[in-house]
């Protein structure tokens, strides 16, 4: 039973045992010093087993993102750009991708998608002459969780808006829960599965799928809490294995898992004290991603110069 | 001619002559300590010459307001709570209201919207049960332009908004600009015409009317500004006044005009050096008295326990 | 051995045992709803196994405080405000008394001083005749830790703003760490002691206490988070202790210590995903209190009306 | 009589006739496309008659910092830290230059201080071993009015600081007023006779000069603000002159000044409405100089990667 709680697909096929599983192919290798997982999921019932919907879930991990390494950054950011743009489908220019940056701004560890949403190069709201002459591409973003709206749910806004702006794609971004702490600021899932519900450090009770909005949607996430449940009972499964006696635990775990975790205790998130600057780098590294992806005809620079 | 702009219908009444107008009728009087104008504009001819569509302006000014006056404060409240319940369509306490606090946070004289929206209770998300229980009405408000939002224009956002919720009427706040500096965080305009083009601090390019987006909308503003090619106007007029040479000016006023309120001179804006703390101030009045407008139901201090 | 660790007087008592301690002199009683714990530390010895300095640690502990309900609001924001007026020395109405908000606005469960000393009316900067009128104390605040001051270390700036002030009292407060997750936002503690190197949510390098300063300190505290470390000490300690294997888990215990507990996740915290909202009530019932204890000649409407 | 006011002493200057002033030397040249004018003071009756103390005030301007170009960006920054250099004592690379932030960052137009702050490498708190190895030298830095300081003027927690940190030096920032429109956003001035009180936008009470705290302090200004009163003052005296009726004024321009410009409007200000994003851009580039000043042996490029 897959019952620790985790958003990362490279995460549950672990704990799934991580070895042949029918409906599931996965690929490892290393580039410029980055760690890149390729899961797909190609059967419902290997979707059902990991908790994943079918797609391609691709994860970029680099610890020396985490310590903000200046040559890492750029490495993650370019293959990210990459594959943002092999997953998104084909423009002919005229139609906007929308970034969605999901989240609430005042919780730090669910702050990413606003903060990459404050990073990205809008261009839909400017002239034809100034596209033409700059190549650039229709991008519009929106963070729907920030203050300012309320009553209305972000994944209502946002279908409210894909009505009315018929973008070609969504692109989303999401702070995400780990089940392992060393992903924590150093791993990036890129999925053309869109959001689900019960995903996210903000729990999204809706879907962001190309089923519920009619386009499709590519999610960015990095994962920047675990739920205290999920780490404790990781504790007591490494307990159990390490002194041999499994058998003998499990009792004692599932009357701890009523006891100690408790509703209250379960739903706590265990974050990094930095969790500040550490949210504010990804997103630094996760925006220049996007906005490579977004404007091929752009250099960074000229990106740069538009934003400030 | 009526040069001067304002978003004050009273000013604009006032400039064009203030006397007998065909088309349109004033009213003042004095209530609890607060002057009370009313105009209505009935014909077209009367709106073009005032620059403001036919319809019902409504304006409360309290010098007392301005010097943060406790009584003064709950008195407007009051009475601009009976106000909108007046101009709002009768609701069958389904159909959500859509509080809509137009302007940008983080531009101090345009930021009275969201500073509405901040301090309104919201209730289009709570469960059936709690509303039956306190009878309360379904509210639901946005902030177009600090939500993150980018590359869409808030009048667009609003229209997607209604066409997915859709509200049985849109109630929008906005901070305006007066001519005369008095009326800057001592007045409150209230009206059934929406918001027009070109009109409130931030220069909206296109209308939010009962025409433009289907259902009514009632709109709240106040001064926070005056544009410096108005203050300007206005000096010179009271000069030439003031030592009878009106004609001699005529010149030397047409060329200043080009001169010294050249574009960069003429859309600077004069504000309050404590611009901040009044439109804290204002939003604090104007909330109060949406909450009571669309809560009928609610005691005060039920309101504040829920926004807590 | 005491090795959870705690900013809580009250649980390190407790991990000692929790029976009689020479030098520990315990108190229970419930007022008002409201669970009241004294510890007093009266000699050397029992400061070292505790690791808590000699003095009054006071707890104020409710679970409906978590809970928002109004009336456990008001009834810990009245006792604590008696409890701070006792332990601060009486004034002559002429010094000040400084409020210190330890900690970082920017770090969510670290912002509970930033939020009190944003709510503390300040009266030191007003003139002799207002002060003689409304019979107002001489009060003063300072939130080091906020943006805005870099290279200087919070105690530094205190220690310099004391030489200059002469303030009769601090009254600093800062967010804890805790041991058990029930206390987190249930629980404030109050103590003569100050503040210790090592202590708070910030890990201060350098104390805050009438010996580092020269004037007395007194600290209010609520806990905010708990550490990843001492949550899986616990954990296990549980486990141990329930299964009655307690040497036999040493080892492992031991073991795991170093390598899950590594620096890494033993220095994450956890805490609740409401964070955001829970440090801001806790701010305004401790500003609440802070208020009325150092202003005794005015009503909360007098308070109210003049920080608006 | 120069009743009008501006912090530019080149406005004071040009206000007093522009011509040849005993005790006052002017000199105006141009580099690299920016318009550079030094004034001296020399003697005490020159700085009564100009309102300005004596020593040094260095002009710099260029329309094209204002529209955003980045070449003009790039010059002023670096004939800024040129000159901030040469007017800065010489340090002996251990004790700090304290950088202070005046003005409020609530209000727009007064918060170019802390914008700079914000911005400015800090390294008065790093180890030794890293001072070295990287030849930096020792900054601090404070935004006083941000600090969540209340009840204590900013002077007075400079003085404090001064006191307890021993700098060799302050550098200050602070917006300013001007007299002409075309100032605001395109100037930046530095003085080495620190700040005056009543100058500045925020009004400060008390002078921090080298007189005041005993450290020499060198001062940076960009004009963001015009008062209302100097501007209707402005506009009169043009028209005044453009008719030849100077003395047919008098009568009427200080009745005007009596009526119009009351207390209020009077200490009213003219701002731009893209001040928010103006202010922002002034920042950047005071804060590239104020860093190039400080930390000689460091590239931009390593400065950058610091701040990160």
């Amino acid at each position: 039973m897959v019952s620790t709680r985790t958003d990362l697909a490279m995460e549950a096929f672990n704990s799934a045992g991580g070895g042949a599983l029918p409906g599931v192919e996965v690929r490892h290798w290393e580039e410029n010093g980055v760690q890149v997982t390729e899961v797909l999921v190609t059967d419902n019932e290997a979707a059902r087993q990991l908790g994943k919907p079918k797609g391609t879930y691709l994860t970029l991990e680099s610890q020396l993102l985490r310590e903000r390494d200046p040559d890492a950054r750029l490495a993650v950011s370019a293959m990210l750009a990459e594959e943002i743009d092999r997953l998104l489908p084909e423009g002919d220019g005229r139609s906007s991708v929308l970034v969605v940056g999901l989240g609430n701004r005042s919780i730090t560890p669910d702050s990413l998608g606003p903060g990459v949403v404050d990073r990205t190069l809008v261009t839909r709201h400017m002239l034809g002459a100034e596209y033409a002459a700059l190549s650039m591409k229709s991008v519009c973003a929106i963070a729907p969780g920030v203050l300012g709206v309320t009553g209305i749910e972000s994944m209502e806004l946002v279908e409210a808006l894909v009505k009315a702006l018929k973008p070609r794609a969504i692109l989303c971004v999401d702070s995400l829960a780990a089940r392992d702490s060393r992903r924590i600021g150093a791993t990036i899932q890129l999925t053309d599965t869109g959001i689900q519900p019960g995903a996210g450090v903000g729990n999204h009770r809706k879907p962001l799928t190309e089923q519920s909005v009619g386009v499709p949607v590519v999610s960015v996430g990095m994962p920047t809490v675990i739920y205290a449940a999920t780490l404790a009972r990781d504790a007591f499964a490494w307990l159990s294995e390490s002194d041999g006696d499994e058998a003998g635990h499990e009792a004692a775990l599932a009357d701890m898992e009523k006891t100690l975790l408790g509703s209250e205790l379960g739903e706590m998130i265990v974050t990094p004290r930095e969790i500040d600057s550490l949210v504010q780098d990804a997103a630094g590294v996760i925006a220049s991603a996007v906005n490579r992806a977004l404007q091929p005809s752009l250099s960074d620079a000229e990106i740069m110069a538009m934003m400030d």
